[in-house]
């Protein structure tokens, strides 16, 4: 629940957006789901994950996970244009290079990166994936090889919200996320190409399950808290001269109080 | 149907294939269909075409008509993964500067373009897509507008073979295809961003596409005389020094001839 003050800030600042835009961020709001949700893990080009974000919100899918690992996630705003701004992306920042606090994490910096990758000092994989199963979510994770994998269309969505994982371009999905999931996910192919793409996959799978969510009757839109709360993230972050707005009226609080 | 000749140019370039490499061949080429086509309408990204060619490939689309009208069509191996080979590929190159051979042309050619567009001398779209109409198709237009458009799950497939346009990165499909349109596509969208990019929409319609023709009895296969042709393409591009042993098979003919 929001809070008195944030109540005043919300419909401080709602009064600069136009109905419009008011409208609009109400319809997009009623599509929002969590019961889907997109981890990256480890991305290397910025494109990809920026064609995801904006997938993501074209679709309806809110939350977003990026784990780095070895690579920074970058977004390029000309391909997500600018549409980051409108989910809940939780972006796991790459562990400094320092003294990694666990065994494993210092055997493997301790291990030469022969072709210039960087050293992997910490996996974050394990405590992102354990928090979502926390959540309760399903980890799915997609890789392109085993024949009795789910597909997009076949994968039982009623067993719970379904946590959809892509691995690096390079090497897919990390063996901490083939230890960690609940079931695999792939997509078909029927030509000499093993693979498609990080960006279409995402694509393919995203457009199928929100549609099946959609179809399925499954609880998949936001609780009102939930939605209350997004709606007040995007007011603040997306108000025109929304941080002047917020000073100006912080020090109108404080005159008044 | 082959000629004489033909067939003993495939006897002798299968010599030199792997028994594992004609059989991946077999497996492809049985999986492959006309029945969705793919056109390109003028795109501008050499990584959009390269991505849609990899699709197509990975989703058994073997037909791909890229239109050039005022951009050249290139591709990025490092995109495509060398697919192209792989696939019915028809470029329509761009006509040369010079006189336009209709008054619309010419008319067009006069116009200027003041953002450093190439001019558009003569627009192939129509060319290409009443070639297509005479063949049976019928031209599915992608356009990300209309609420009443078909979407792939709901496009009807029994009416014939679908022809799927994609137009231009920025401006999408031009009047010529909304002219020869006999049905209208979008993928529906939930979210603030009004598009998908062009290869994320190539990737979600033909996924989908690809599967529906499989599961609802059309007859999608290639005829038997197309496939043998196909798969006579495929030795003679890639067999390995493919050129080298061309020539000596006309060497050793005209010898023994």
């Amino acid at each position: 629940m929001l809070n008195d003050e944030e109540k005043h800030l919300w419909k401080y600042l709602e009064g600069f957006l136009t109905p419009e835009r008011k409208e609009r961020m109400k319809t997009v709001l009623e599509q929002r789901t969590r019961y889907v949700t997109c981890v990256l893990e480890d991305l290397f080009d910025p494109r990809n994950g920026s064609a995801v974000i904006r997938h993501c919100d074209a679709l309806g899918i809110h939350e977003l996970h990026a784990i780095e690992n070895r690579h920074h996630f970058k977004s390029d705003t000309q391909v997500d244009l600018g549409t980051a701004q409108w989910l809940d992306m939780r972006v796991y920042r790459k562990p400094r290079e320092g003294a990694p606090t666990s065994v494993k994490g210092r055997r493997r910096a301790a291990q030469a990166s022969p072709d210039g990758t960087p050293p992997l000092l910490e996996s974050q994989t394990p405590i992102v994936l354990a928090e979502l199963k926390s959540r309760g979510y399903r980890i799915v994770a997609t890789s392109p090889h085993a024949a009795d994998d789910a597909l997009p269309e076949t994968l039982d969505l009623t067993a719970g919200p379904a946590a959809v994982v892509f691995g690096s371009e390079k090497h897919g999905i990390s063996d901490e996320v083939r230890e960690a999931a609940d079931v695999f996910l792939r997509i078909p192919m029927v030509g000499f190409v093993e693979s498609f793409n990080l960006s279409a996959s995402a694509a393919i799978v995203f457009h199928v399950l929100s549609r099946r969510i959609r179809q399925e009757g499954l609880h998949w839109r936001l609780e009102a808290e939930d939605a209350e709360r997004v709606m007040f993230t995007w007011i603040r972050r997306t108000a025109p001269h929304a941080e002047r707005l917020i000073a100006r009226f912080e020090a109108e609080k404080n005159l008044s109080g």
